[in-house]
């Protein structure tokens, strides 16, 4: 069986020591938030998901939810008892507004929060995820009246959240969608139609389910300029805030698929259910984004989660199972053989997995302290910078840090030998839950697309010059520093094989798009090596710092992360030229065949 | 529902015009299958595995096997019935040897046989898989008596062929395995001991199941230099050959897995089961390894098949689920949407799949061929440049094309979105079951090792010599065809990336074998990119050279294999300089931390 422990101490040396997060001190939420209090938050949030919510994982895979009839939904034995304590621990609220009941404190935790949670358990985890994103949206674009009747109730964790976009004839391409909204004399609206891929429609863990549901008021016109967001309880709420009856909307299957099996992932029926308009009318894709970018970021999270969780069961595994000898002599001749760890493949296996999450969770924590500072700063030029660097960053993490987590859980699989293939052992169901985060809240291949064609260039790609400057500075300012010099020399190069991508990208795919689609998931993934790799020139940097500084009872752990550090540089971001030649090939052979040549 | 179509055009094109199979007429059983008869043995196979096993797959997947209190296994639905239309067919005889009722004809045509019973169903495909491993254990080792009580049956598919290896406590490390062997007086041995993770173990496809078991005869040595190879049949067998009653082997439970559910994957429980020496005592690893080589090569189809078959269905799903619109503007501007197959990005997937398909099968039938050489022909030379040539292909041809057609599976499924993460879809089947052959009949490290550690130095490196001059052969003669540049001149530089490579490990692994350790895995896929180049570079002659020859009703196809070939060249091919800088960085980094740091 698997185990889990939260990396709470890699979390705090990120987040003081890398990042240092005291310097936000001034930003609303932060300052209630020192050090000391973060540690607090972090060990009783890894308490919960080791000891409450990641023995329920291997439960709920073997389970699954099951549809009744009536068309109830049961989640898997202990989902509705964890989810219990997680509404009493106050998680739903962390950094939710003061206003409606939340404790306001950093977003920044509560991204820690989904990490770990996702280790855990991912297909729990996304019970919370969804509402997360439902009460962004609400915040962003509902109506005081709106927010007043549902967010308190959703931030307390007494009603979760949904997203309901897809259709069966249509997923990416929302403009095909046909659901339909009749505007009522009341106010309110008529919903009829049929979603998919709902995940978390229907269950048994909260009284109240909150869906949001992208529709098309009659009348309105095709394509995406016709959407409308509206918010649809799965019972009605009276004006004193108790529950009413049912509304028109009800599971009608749950899907059977590769994993995520505690979760429901719904067919949802609104025959004639009244809804409520989230923002204007017509303008439900850009109420939608909110929600969406919201979620893509958590499911990012969600490919760094699998991929530390399978690593700390394969490190473990590696350190146990003896088989076979060390190719320079037996390490444990007393021994009937020596543990896997002492061969040099099951090392690259397990270096793999680590240099990436350790840079990983870094990108994901430098990017949510972004996000916090853009929520709350006051400062424009400050709030629009960190704007920049979260459009920026959401496709780069959404779609590498599910490919990569996904190919790590895989990695980390093999490290069991024929073990990991064994249901059993747990290796595998990280495998199955880990491949649909590739896919869903826009395949990764929309998010290659959404950063080449609609990141770089905006606002005469300033998110992307920022970036590279940032880079650029870092690399110059440290030329000189022979410590660093592993981590710089290789991040320079890497740096200006993303630079001439993207200048080819300007010189080529301006007038040729299929040049930009052809090379789009190539670039996302240049990209995302260069941030990683700049992630770990700035741990490189704060451990030697930590280290220079004296005694230190986590030496061990940062002189780690420098050979972790060292590794990613000369095995992982060599892959940029290769990125860079594909770029490069352009488009010609990719669009050369017709159609009917496939 | 999935579909499959065998490809049996492709096929003859590569055994007709890339390998030009009439050359190898003056082979024994080569003249009795001239182009006319191979295709339509083929179109036969082709039509069963369409019509007959692949229709089963699903209902494999869904159903598994079911152990029963007595230790009787029943297989799904449909297999029994499948099982004995391909007995009758005659397909596990037809390149037996005559002398024990085979059809004698070239084991290439077993092989492409097997490709397309894997595409079909791999769990089926399995039973007879293993068979032939067996049979060719006994061919070469066993004695006379022995092969003329088991030989018919096999090769006539009354009973079926196992390989027991695996013990819970060791896998790789066969050394440390404690399955014992008792001698008796009457030369029979008496088996105990239990093994693991035993593929078709236990089922009621065929009447009888002949066991080799690798055991320990008492008092020999440890380690390996003690095994010993044992056939231990099911149900003992009666001097007339008629069945005689149970021996003391029997099914002990089967295993919840990942994939494959259509095979029974079985703890083998030995309780003084009687059982007859194989070959020598003590030189079981040696009779294994027949076994055991040729199952890697059935291994490594297995992961071009799944390719292959999800290759397929992606491409039919692409050209007919509409979403979205070309970036270069709408191309079916009369239908909601453009059908997935204009975006770049898709196609770029769907290229990937297709580039390494085409070539993987020209490097298995190339090595199949060679294999049927090694063992047919007269000459002494021609027979040890084709045992080379196998020794060498067969850990590449296992490693990479069971890694790229598992990674391939995950693209193809990509290309599905949402729905290809839904189970009834079928391309998450495919997933999960090419997910093993990276595993099973040693891990691809293992095979990495093999190649680095073994193939390479064997012999003064006479096999690899070989193979790198037959390539700069080709490359140089050549090197002044305009039309063939595009092939050439890529493959060259990736030559030149493997040539150093080799070279590093001579100067840099001899003394520190770590630094091989560190590189296998880089390595055999450098050799694999190399290899797979080249036999790009052989297609495109050879569609070249038939379009050049006049009007074909192939036109099309072909020149579509010009494309598809570069696009591995362009696209696929780059990879080799990151192998080549992975392996060059050694193994300092990875093998520095000590194994608590894990």
């Amino acid at each position: 069986m698997p185990t889990y422990r939260a990396p709470v101490e890699d979390v705090l040396f990120l987040l003081t020591d890398v990042f240092q997060i005291e310097r936000y001190s001034n930003l609303p939420g932060f300052a209630e938030a020192p050090p000391d209090v973060i540690a607090a938050i972090l060990r009783e949030a890894a308490r919960f998901c080791e000891e409450v919510v990641q023995p329920l994982n291997r439960v709920g895979d073997a389970h699954g939810c099951v549809r009744h009839d009536d068309g109830r939904v049961t989640t898997p034995p202990g989902f509705k008892e964890a989810f219990a304590q997680y509404r009493e621990g106050g998680w739903m609220g962390l950094s939710a507004p003061a206003e409606f009941g939340g404790q306001a404190l950093p977003h920044t935790l509560t991204v820690v929060m989904n990490e770990f949670l996702c280790s855990a358990n991912m297909a729990f985890a996304m019970y919370p995820g969804l509402t997360f994103g439902a009460i962004a949206a609400l915040v962003a674009h509902a109506s005081p009246e709106l927010k007043a009747k549902f967010l308190p109730k959703m931030i307390a964790g007494h009603w979760t959240g949904t997203m309901n976009l897809t259709e069966p004839h249509c997923g990416t391409d929302l403009g095909l969608l046909r659901t339909k909204a009749v505007p009522q004399p009341d106010g309110t609206y008529r919903i009829t139609g049929t979603k998919i891929f709902i995940s978390a429609g229907e269950h048994d863990l909260a009284e109240n389910i909150v869906h949001l549901v992208l529709a098309r008021i009659e009348g309105a016109p095709e394509g995406t300029r016709g959407l409308s967001l509206f918010v649809v309880p799965k019972r009605l709420v009276n004006p004193d805030g108790t529950l009413g009856g049912a509304n028109g909307v009800s599971c009608g299957s749950i899907e059977e698929k590769m994993g995520i099996h505690g979760n429901a992932t719904c067919v949802m029926n609104y025959d004639g259910a009244t809804g409520w308009l989230v923002g204007e009318a017509n303008r439900g894709l850009a109420a939608m984004f909110v929600m969406m970018n919201e979620a893509r970021l958590g499911v990012g999270v969600q490919g760094l989660a699998l991929s530390e969780v399978a690593y700390q069961n394969a490190a473990a595994y590696a350190k146990e199972r003896l088989q076979g000898r060390a190719l320079t002599g037996a390490k444990f001749p007393d021994r009937t053989a020596d543990p896997l760890i002492v061969h040099p493949d099951v090392r690259r296996m397990l270096l793999t997995v680590r240099a990436f999450n350790e840079a990983a969770r870094a990108l994901v924590l430098w990017t949510a302290l972004k996000g916090d500072v853009a929520h709350r700063t006051a400062d424009e030029t400050t709030r629009q910078s960190a704007e920049d660097h979260l459009g920026l960053m959401t496709p780069v993490i959404k779609g590498v840090l599910t490919d990569q987590g996904f190919a790590n859980t895989v990695m980390a699989q093999q490290v069991f030998g024929g073990h990991g293939y064994i249901t059993e052992n747990g290796m595998e169901q990280f495998v199955r839950d880990a491949r649909i985060a590739m896919i869903y809240e826009g395949t990764n291949g929309i998010q290659a697309l959404d950063l080449v064609g609609r990141k770089l260039p905006r606002d005469g790609g300033r998110a992307v010059t920022a970036f590279f400057n940032e880079v650029a500075g870092f690399v110059k300012q440290h030329a000189g520093d022979d410590g660093l010099r592993p981590y710089v020399a290789p991040l320079e190069g890497a740096l200006a094989h993303l630079q001439q991508a993207t200048l080819w990208f300007m010189q080529n795919a301006v007038k040729a798009p299929d040049n930009a689609g052809a090379g789009a998931t190539d670039y996302m993934h240049l990209f995302g090596l260069v941030a990683l790799g700049y992630m770990w020139a700035l741990i490189a940097k704060a451990a030697r710092d930590r280290l220079a500084s004296g005694a230190d009872a986590a030496a061990d752990r940062l002189k780690a992360k420098l050979v972790a550090g060292r590794f990613f540089m000369e095995r992982m971001l060599p892959e940029s030229a290769a990125h860079l030649a594909r770029i490069q090939a352009g488009a010609a052979s990719v669009m050369e065949l017709p159609a009917e040549a496939f």
